[in-house]
């Protein structure tokens, strides 16, 4: 808690650390997408953000205690996830001693995930991209990415795009788009595939993807029996007046 | 952040800075005002305001992360700008920390914009105007300014032409007559055409106009179908009632 | 802002002040009182107190920026006003700090002026009032002050009255009847006769008596339109339901 | 204020006090003995507490200003009084304080006021008590009082009878059983003929008796007219719908 | 209070202790469970928690006062019990402190008890729990206990858990599955009998069980009388409307 600051990073000197954030928003897109990285990379909890004001709660993975603000490592990556939802302030505070520790390491990146709400359906979600700079720009549109050229980034992502590039470090926000009622792990798995060819690195999002066709086959049968009922319903309502 | 204040104006010295500050209110007058003038006068993004208690919010601009309270400079002209609205000790704490920053560069003139709610429809909208001693009213009814008498300012402009006049700073508050329910470039241009002339530069508020027919046409066309939808509902009424 | 305080009294010292204080209450009968002595005894403003917890708001007063917790003086006399309710903690701090500059200017007399809600219409409204000791009352009995026994005090006028006698300072409370869901100048009238004995000083309370002739004559023509409206409706439901 | 507290106890140093307690709480049980105490043995108010948070309040008893938490003393005897509800951290602040005055005076006694709602009518009313140690139970077992051996107190008697007790010093709370819905002089008499005997000090509880009758008296009407008012209405009823 | 911390934990120091956390929860599994074994051990009040944020409550037990968040001690064996809920940051503040002095006195196991709501009824409720490591998972499966993989444990039991673990201390968590919406001295006998293993001490959970038949045959009747209720005023609506 540098200067009097009500939050902690405890997380050992990863020398040019790239950073991948993903706390929770619209879809959890990027919750889901960290997560998954951290899992499918077999990366290990290194850190965890201590505050007196984070709710008092616990995660158990793998008969496992873990605090709900962690980072997990490998070599010079970073993953940063959060279990809960947390207040402004606090994310103000984290984004900031965050941001410091990355300039102290000399980060090689800083990498925000999160989600777009588009609120309909489209035959191709996108990925959209922001970095700190053109250059961040450039690279992210060779990728693929679309440039989100105007709008507003709440939250994490957008707090901690803004305190990592003020400091000089390269830093992108990758936001997939997504319906924005229900977790999106095809979502995620967009975001993941910009990673790959970001990072280097290889892994098949085919598990997002079958947890997407599960969650839409959840969604249908859902939404079939409400369609039942208010038929049934709707009958009744004639038989009753008519 | 002097003194502990939860506060800190991150920007150049500028000396003997013109300040504009546009900060949102009714109408947003201030807001598309001061929005307006920065990019028409080119104006670069040359500093911020930096709190843990502004919201985590970050807007992107052409393609780059912006913070949400942020100032504009070209020259010694400085425009202050925020997206969000802010909490009441917020704002006192950033307009104390700007007049003294105001008054560290020998500011030449303070100039705050907003709008006055009048909840009717004129002829013609005025701007009304107040400075901070005898000769700033004189200097703005030479241009036509209607001089308010009698009333009360709220918010940052209110609190930052007390604060400026007070450490003997040339100050002032314009403020463009407003329906009040809805943001209204027009007001802002007729504020603008006030500036105009008080710092003698050159631009065409044609644009503002232009958004201000686009926006009443679309208020025109609402009204029209909500007209449509009352008679519809009426007639049904009639229907089954009658 | 002595000791850590939020609050910090601008004040010149004003040896052996009178202080008259007259923030919002019931019937707003202190402020309507302040305010007329300031204007009539042609005050100047020559004070305001300075928090980052009041509002942020400015009054325009003829074209000029005012503070909306100030102090108006000549010679030896100050006024105290508020345009604005404030917090409890607030009135706490301001009481304690405004009685230790007048401990330190050794004022002379400290007097809050307020209202005394009774809820009726009386032939005659009187002036009740309490000093900080058995001389101040009887001071006050001599001037037909009728002397509140028992009773509670809140507010500025309240507080006040306790931190100054608390200090040895005489202080007193006056309060004019009003019947308490309107602003009420005729009470506040009421008090500066009472004020005018008390100081010695000479000065007409006709304006105060027009200006509630004027309320009286607004909230009587408003209760003939609502009983009309009401004898209207009335009409309307035998109508529909005989 | 010892340690940066919110709360300073102003009290002389009454050397072996005996402080007894009567904050409000149901029945305002212990509010009504302790005023009547310090009443009829004509105790002085010889302090008070203070702090920002305390609501800007000032009683007028008999003439003159009190503060709404304040002292009364005779000899080695103090009544704490208060006139308001406090928010629960500040009772504790207070109770700490105050348990640490009276350690400092080496306090003889510290007997804490208050009522025990029974929500119903019995022919006796009881008062129970507990103490810090088994000797004060003893104590007050042979006085008559029947010890509370399970149950919980809340507000400033039980805080205080810990915080006392801790300190080891000889603490009680009197508890005189009431209805629980209305303020109750004759519990509080109850309580009082206990103190009688503990402290050994001579007082009428008479005129506790006499107003206790006078509020049953009204309790009665109103209850009269309001089971007329429900008979009407009830006949009104039958009325219309039979 | 170390480091200006809200919280001041005030405890002999127990070399070696074994604490047992029972803070309410779900079921109130944890409470009945800590406190029945404080009195079936015969244990001392040894301690207790201090701050101004905990309620004024005092808890009175045998005829003696005795703080809301309180510890009991036999030899080296702690059990800490709270009879209030508290608020998430009060209850960071105490985990906090407490491992410290557990890591300060090298404690030998931290044990926190609590239920676990399923919401229907079993054949046999199992305990459920999980160690800080691997280690302590082995030996709570070698006494029967099913080992929570994934999920999140709340309040005092999840974050002492981790604070505790994150010292090096063995840390464990006691889960009793409960119904949920009841007191259930039956869960806290199944997790009683678990510690009993683990602590190697004999006690008899059969006042817990009987206290369980006697909750359930109040529920039982609790029913009964709502079920005959239900169905009379069923039959009313039948005669009223066919």
């Amino acid at each position: 808690m540098t200067n009097g600051s009500p939050v902690k990073i405890v997380l050992p000197e990863v020398e040019s650390a790239v950073l991948i954030e993903g706390y929770p928003g619209i879809g959890l897109v990027g919750h889901i997408a960290a997560n998954f990285l951290a899992k499918e990379l077999k990366m290990e909890m290194i850190g965890y953000v201590e505050s007196p004001f984070i709710p008092p709660m616990t995660l158990i993975l793998e008969g496992k205690p873990n605090p709900p603000l962690r980072f997990y490592g490998r070599d010079n990556l970073i993953v940063a996830v959060a279990d809960i939802y947390l207040p402004p302030t606090l994310i103000n505070e984290i984004a900031r001693e965050l941001a410091e520790y990355l300039k102290r390491v000399n980060a090689e990146k800083v990498i925000s995930l999160g989600g777009m709400g588009v609120g309909l359906f489209k035959e191709k979600f996108e990925v959209w991209g922001v970095g700190g700079t053109e250059e961040e720009n450039r690279e992210l549109e060779e990728l693929g990415v679309k440039i989100l050229k105007f709008g507003s980034i709440s939250g994490m992502s957008g707090r901690l795009l803004w305190e990592a590039s003020k400091l000089g470090l390269k830093s992108y926000v990758l936001l997939g788009e997504t319906f924005g009622d229900r977790p999106d792990p095809r979502a995620a798995a967009n975001v993941v595939e910009v990673l790959k060819k970001m990072l280097n690195f290889e892994v098949s999002t085919e598990p997002l993807i079958k947890e997407a066709e599960m969650i839409e086959e959840q969604l249908r049968k859902m939404h079939e029996q409400m369609e039942e009922a208010r038929r049934k319903v709707e009958k009744q309502y004639e038989t009753m007046y008519l």
